[in-house]
């Protein structure tokens, strides 16, 4: 979990401060709905040393009401009194009570990392370790508490970076125990032994969310967002809570639709049919290729209506062999579909080995259309961004190519189109009230979508935007996108 | 799971087909709430072959409206069609949709399972398999769907038996195929694979129900209870279902209170008083040692009202160096116990190594007053005996020794001590109007109390009945169980 987590959204400094604002007065309101619902919170922090656990609980902390939370500082080895108690004893002690907060800087995790990392726990000690904790925080979510469960993390470079400032100073230099630097000489393989531990101890109830600790104001933020997520949603739950869990795929930087220009991205007619044949040719060959291969391909299509997704999947079609591929048009859910699983519809539409599937719309739906006009739960579409890239991981694993295109345009292109389609005979099928009602929500539309992208934009399943106030230039960069993808596969 | 797995408390006759018959009504009341709640009920049998899956699908079933359920056969290899998909594909193209049942005649299971035997799936595979499957389970929860997985368990016995009865008979011989003897001649090995996949797979939201299949219409009665278990949450949660886990540990067989002679139970005062002093000499001993060797040791007494326990608690902490025991009297919670899990008071009041706690009434309470006076919910005691097993045996696990005594009177016997009390000026403290109303419930209880000790005397903390109508008879049975069980500890 640790090796490949990468935050890429960092807020700008401003929208930080207005968020970390609004998180702030959230988790304040809170407080009294928490006392009334009588619902006990526990708090967990563990993580790398250095990474700031103190600092963020000490900031947490500032927004409630001292009668209302606890910290319990347990990063130390067991004492002598302690250790004749079973090794749970020392946390349990400290649970908090109904409509209270408890906050434990590190909590179970640590003593047993510790006697791994030191060699005094064998492999058969540490299962049974995990499986009394696993038992112990399955039980206290059975019995009404939310359990939120934190890994402060920093790199090695930056976890040195740290402990030398404070050694260059003589008044923190005592901070800086030998300990501490070991560990960060031998980052890479506690980081493996901490990695096993949040893999072996992520359950769907208390699930790890790790914190990216290389930013202190933003490490707040994050721990606040969660934090109110889980408290959100077992208030509502009545603590039969099914928290959110958190994206930790690998995501690739991707801009927001408004920061992406349109209007230099055009080809000539000439230059398009040079290139369109060329492409079709190479496109072609690739696809007997990946046919006899086994390849299976994706190609999933999304944009703003009047956006000319039809006409990029003609061209794409066009190059292929017809029993090679199929196009999937994807309308409102049939109510057979709709009763179940959301994603049921897209897993049965798969191509086999050896197949495209060319997704004319697609399972985002979720996170935009059935999101906005209100189709599903805040919770429902807020879970859908993991479980979209849990679903996609699981076709890339498989061995699929996978290819999303979001066709983009502006507000203006569209409405010069819709005006065209209207006024055009042989197109007016093209255009309904619903296009028009939808352009209303243009502003709604484009920061869902921006979100989308940003959250699904998975280094195995990367969005491409395919800029389409030029057709034509849409459709080449279409094209190279689906020969490149196939030809990385197929090497 | 499945090498500890036994299950004791098999029904007469009579009783099974009573319960069948409640459990069968049930499930097609039950029905009609699904399909209106719009609960997808997902039903999984996986278990050894010749085990009777297919038999209990098809009792199942016949409870169950046609257009309500469908049955899915997938005990077979992926046909060559199918291995072109992602191995998840042809499970959840038979997932079922919103109000109705869909039962899998072995499912994802099985073809992991079988991977691993044919020694087809390394370790990787394996575990990036069984991740997948942890994830779509969560995922289907997450989407409101019940998912009910059972194991039809029987012996390697039972399984030769049963494939030597068809082998007998010409018209059958054809269906026990090779790959069933070879299940059969290696039970050992594909016992250890298949507990491996069921801890891997055993999360709270989707846990296993282990089956003991030697008896068909036990089976069918234990699959019916779980299932029907099962969907009371679900439909009680809107599908947040937190089910209630099975108990998976190995118990003794126990009796029924009212199967306990009491009569026959007593020593005259010479007797008496003659063993008292040999075994509390003893006792004193091994307490001694105990402290010594840091051995921790929990009692802890149920018993009926004026059945004894204070006195008997006396006789055994006689015997005890004062600084090393400590008796816990446990009354209702105080408010700041009840506002933490209802363990917590006990967790908290735990002996160190090399100390004794007698707790006079225990977290038994939790199934018994809690449950009978409602101050918990159904689910909160039915889920209760399996999270005290837990509780006991992390406390077994540690080192500590845990006796448990039920002190047994009957009514009468009650009833003339209660008088006495009565009647007694200086006894008279020790009645109250609440031990008259506790009697009058007493079958209540009674039937509660049977309940407990089936099903918590697992072999690591089983229950001892002290016969207590002759005092004396209990006191020194007590005392002679302490000294055994610590006996066996400092060995």
């Amino acid at each position: 979990m640790l090796r490949d987590f990468v935050v890429t959204d960092i807020p700008e400094e401003e929208e930080l401060r207005a968020k970390l604002k609004e998180e702030r007065a959230k988790l304040n309101a809170f407080q009294m709905k928490i006392k009334e619902a009588g619902l006990p919170v526990m708090v967990l922090f563990e993580g790398w040393n250095a990474a700031g656990k103190g600092a963020v609980i000490g900031k947490v902390i500032r927004n409630i009401d001292p009668r209302f939370f606890k910290v319990a500082t347990l990063d130390r080895e067991p004492s002598n009194e302690e250790k004749r108690y079973p090794f749970l004893y020392r946390y349990i002690r400290e649970i908090p009570e109904a409509g209270k907060f408890q906050f434990f800087d590190t909590c179970w995790m640590e003593e047993i990392v510790d006697g791994v990392l030191k060699g005094e726990m064998d492999d058969e000690t540490y299962a049974t370790r995990v499986h009394s904790i696993n038992v112990m925080e399955r039980q206290l979510c059975d019995n009404g508490y939310l359990v939120v469960k934190f890994f402060m993390n920093i790199s090695q470079k930056e976890q040195k970076e740290r402990m030398g400032k404070l050694l260059d100073n003589k008044n923190t230099r005592w901070r800086v125990t030998d300990e501490d630097i070991k560990q960060n000489k031998h980052y890479d393989e506690i980081q493996e032994v901490y990695d096993k531990y949040l893999n072996d101890t992520n359950q769907s109830r208390t699930p790890w969310y790790i914190i990216d600790a290389t930013d202190r104001k933003y490490a707040e933020l994050q721990v606040l967002q969660f934090l109110n997520q889980g408290i959100d949603i077992a208030l509502k739950n009545h603590a039969l809570n099914v928290p959110i869990l958190q994206n930790t795929f690998p995501m690739e930087k991707v801009q927001k639709l408004s920061d992406i220009p349109l209007n230099d991205k055009f080809l000539t007619d000439e230059e398009y049919k040079l290139e369109l044949k060329k492409l079709q040719k190479e496109l072609k060959e690739l696809g007997n290729k990946a046919y006899r291969k086994k390849l299976p391909v994706i190609i999933a299509y999304e944009g703003w209506d009047a956006a000319g997704k039809g006409g990029n999947i003609k061209r794409i079609t066009a190059a292929l062999d017809p029993r090679d591929y199929v196009v999937e048009p994807i309308a409102s859910p049939e109510p057979h579909e709709k009763a179940r699983h959301y994603l049921w519809r897209f897993w049965t539409r798969l191509p086999k080995t050896g197949h495209i599937t060319i997704f004319d719309r697609t399972w985002y739906g979720r996170v935009m259309v059935e999101r906005l006009e209100g189709f599903c739960s805040e919770n429902d579409w807020q879970r859908a961004y993991n479980e979209i890239n849990e679903f996609e991981k699981e076709l890339h694993d498989w061995g699929a190519v996978i290819i999303k295109f979001w066709v983009q345009i502006d507000k203006d292109t569209q409405l010069a189109r819709f005006t065209d389609r209207q006024n055009t005979a042989e197109k007016q099928w093209k255009i309904t009230d619903e296009d028009w009602r939808n352009r209303e929500k243009w502003d709604l539309y484009e920061s869902a979508i921006d979100e989308m992208i940003a959250k699904t934009s998975t280094t195995f399943a990367p969005w491409h935007v395919l800029e389409s106030v030029d057709k034509k230039y849409a459709r080449i960069k279409a094209l190279r996108i689906v020969i490149e993808e196939m030809k990385k596969a197929l090497k």
